[in-house]
């Protein structure tokens, strides 16, 4: 008897399989006992009739519960009630593990606390599964999309060396005879590996010791950041919207039956077409002034105001041009109008917020050190990332998608806590 | 005309084409300029001739230095002794920026310090650049199969809350009002996973803060962690072959110009195929005593061990069941003897070292339990662990692959330190 996967089950209909999983649903009906068995690919009725087994097998199926670990064996068989179009006729049952204490997550309500306090069981709850797939999805097709177009990978250092922007918002660690800080970006690493490579990506765990509880911010989160030589801003979006609007398509092609287990509207996803509507930070400005909100010319956008934009459109949209007091040092102003950075946001449509942050960097030896003073840093610890702009500096440009945000944005989840499996928050750390 | 990148050239024989990149060789024999360019994706050289161009492109041709960045037109033609084929008969010449000072690194010698002080400008050399796309590959190559053989990816924590063997060898952080730690493994919470999705694999960061100065040895490495529900360890042994021998020959498939820049000998690749040979611990020990080794059965193997035992094979070893006082904590002893751990090493051939380490986990509670006393751990930060075996327990077994040395292994590089783009050693935190 061959053992099979669950979601191998269409190629052997009218063959006896075996199977081995965990009982996530029982139900009897006088001589039929009704098991549902997950094995991590997919889950399957297996149906137990009286009159096909032995009286001992019955009645193990009888006692079993949920979350039984189980070997089965019996005749696949056609089923066009079930989405999988098949069941198992079951012929033999071997528990491999039944557990003592009742399973502590139970389809009725429980506490926010309490399910992530248990996470290392929650995460086989249908939901969380369907979840943690689309995810490892938007993980692939990132990484395919930017392989496929002439990127390499290249793993930035999570151990950087300094708090360059001051030590608030960093984790901190002894690093032997010296401090370490864990990084919240490897952009910079990334603008090095595009001179040497031409166009890069990082792709690793970002950190941040933000003392905030919102639904956007996690303190562990994944990063994707690509980085390529001679791209301008256009390049950048253009790049951006492709590469949001591919991920979207993976999703929808490779997570149907986790789209629905998550009850998404997938009409929603459907629209995320290129070309992405793309506005200035000035019109953006107009549009908040015209809808009565009070905001002033060089205000950074909040998540209330980003929103409010995003919500005009049926797709991501990319806002271009922040004034430079907005946006980090290494931002290139616009030459043409020398008090706006030649950057873009995009923010996820139904107010999932900003998800892209990136822009064209600034390649001017001089004025690139000009701006490291402005923001009255130290140019000390900047000197290697300056001698980019010392030796054959080029136009360059990239940005950065975070994937929880994005994960949560496809699954239409309201916290981004859900979006990876062991999640990091500023009071949550267990298990 | 046409911007293309080098590694399109072939497509564009007889076209005028425009490239974008850096100098990084430059000779001239009066009438003739000969200029090679990389732009990351490859080399070409572009050929001036006096009589095609305007003197002004002639003499800045002529003045051009090493690592100016530049825009080429021309036309491609033919050319048999490149191994691209091609090459660029030069019509104009836009330069983007040159340095003012020389270029740090030159072909000549450079010593090692030097070298990494100067890592944001040493990766842009052509052996750096071809350890940096090798080890693309080998990473694009473990997920892809991991990926193909139902294996989820499953993102673990970088920060977990306790330190469950002792503080010596971790980093810690302030984490609000208590502490953290980096990870060092996913393992345990990729145990988890498996648990939910039935094949899971962690692939990230994971740190040492060990006060060793080995070859073999970074603070920060990257490591993949499959994991997989009903897996014993003939079926994680069988895994792990065929998952090196797919590696191995997706570089060879992809990289032979890399593989050719590094010398590498290649015969010693294309050997491996699985299946590899697979050797108990016990039969480890005999060969030793054989040949005049000092050892004793309970011993671990050390590097020099290792080296012996790989030199006799042509393709990578699997050393499985050592004693159970070798290896951690979670590891399944055999049933059928005791003092041995379902576990299993592999092997590197050329003395490459230990590149995957695994076997078969403990999936009893009360053994576990025990395991985990007998170690003088304290069980409290293990219980959610332990309710892996409270709750559809089943036999499962995974291994972690070091990327960085295998990278090393298949570049044939004498040191971990030029197998990530930033290496983080014990004295090494910058750039």
């Amino acid at each position: 008897m061959q053992y099979i996967r669950i979601d191998e089950i269409n190629k052997h209909a009218d063959e006896e399989v075996q199977i081995k999983g965990w009982v996530t649903h029982i139900r009897s009906s006088g001589k039929l006992i009704f098991i549902e068995i997950r094995d991590g690919s997919e889950r399957v009725q297996c149906v137990v009739y009286k009159g096909d087994v032995t009286p001992e097998i019955f009645e193990t199926a009888d006692g079993l519960t949920i979350e039984t670990s189980l070997m089965i064996s019996g005749s696949v068989r056609k089923d066009t009630r079930s989405k999988l179009g098949y069941e198992i006729g079951v012929k033999s049952i071997q528990v491999v593990h039944q557990p003592k204490d009742e399973f502590p997550i139970s389809p009725k309500e429980h506490g926010v606390a309490f399910l992530h306090e248990q996470r290392h069981l929650w995460i086989r709850s249908s939901r969380q599964v369907a979840i943690l797939r689309i995810r490892a999805t938007i993980v692939k097709a990132a990484r395919d999309f930017l392989d496929r177009n002439g990127f390499i990978l290249f793993d930035t250092p999570i151990l950087t060396p300094t708090s360059c922007e001051g030590t608030s918002t960093l984790f901190e660690t002894p690093y032997f005879s010296r401090s370490a800080y864990l990084t919240q970006s490897g952009q910079l690493y990334d603008e090095a590996g595009a001179m040497a490579l031409g166009r890069v990506y990082s792709f690793g765990p970002t950190f941040r010791a933000e003392k905030s509880k919102t639904r956007r911010h996690l303190t562990e989160f994944w990063m994707v950041e690509p980085e390529a030589a001679f791209f301008d801003l256009d390049m950048d979006m253009k790049l951006a919207e492709e590469f949001v609007a591919y991920i979207v398509s993976e999703v929808l092609k490779n997570n149907t039956y986790e789209l629905e287990t998550l009850e998404r509207n997938i009409v929603k996803l459907e629209t995320i077409e290129t070309p992405f509507p793309r506005i200035s930070y000035d019109e953006a400005i107009d549009i908040l002034k015209s809808t009565g909100h009070e905001v002033i010319w060089g205000d950074d956008l909040g998540g209330d105001e980003e929103t409010v934009i995003s919500n005009r459109y049926d797709r991501p949209v990319l806002i271009h041009r922040y004034p430079v007091e907005c946006k980090a040092f290494y931002m290139k102003s616009d030459p043409q109008r020398s008090n706006v950075s030649l950057c873009c946001d995009m923010l996820a449509p139904e107010g999932y917020g900003e998800i892209i942050g990136g822009g064209q960097r600034e390649d001017d030896y001089e004025t690139l050190l000009n701006k490291i003073k402005h923001h009255k840093l130290d140019p000390e610890p900047f000197q290697w990332y300056l001698d980019l702009r010392r030796y054959g500096s080029v136009p360059h440009a990239g940005f950065g998608l975070g994937i929880e945000r994005t994960v949560a944005w496809l699954c239409g989840l309201n916290h981004v806590r859900e979006t990876i499996p062991f999640p990091r928050l500023m009071d949550r750390i267990h298990p």
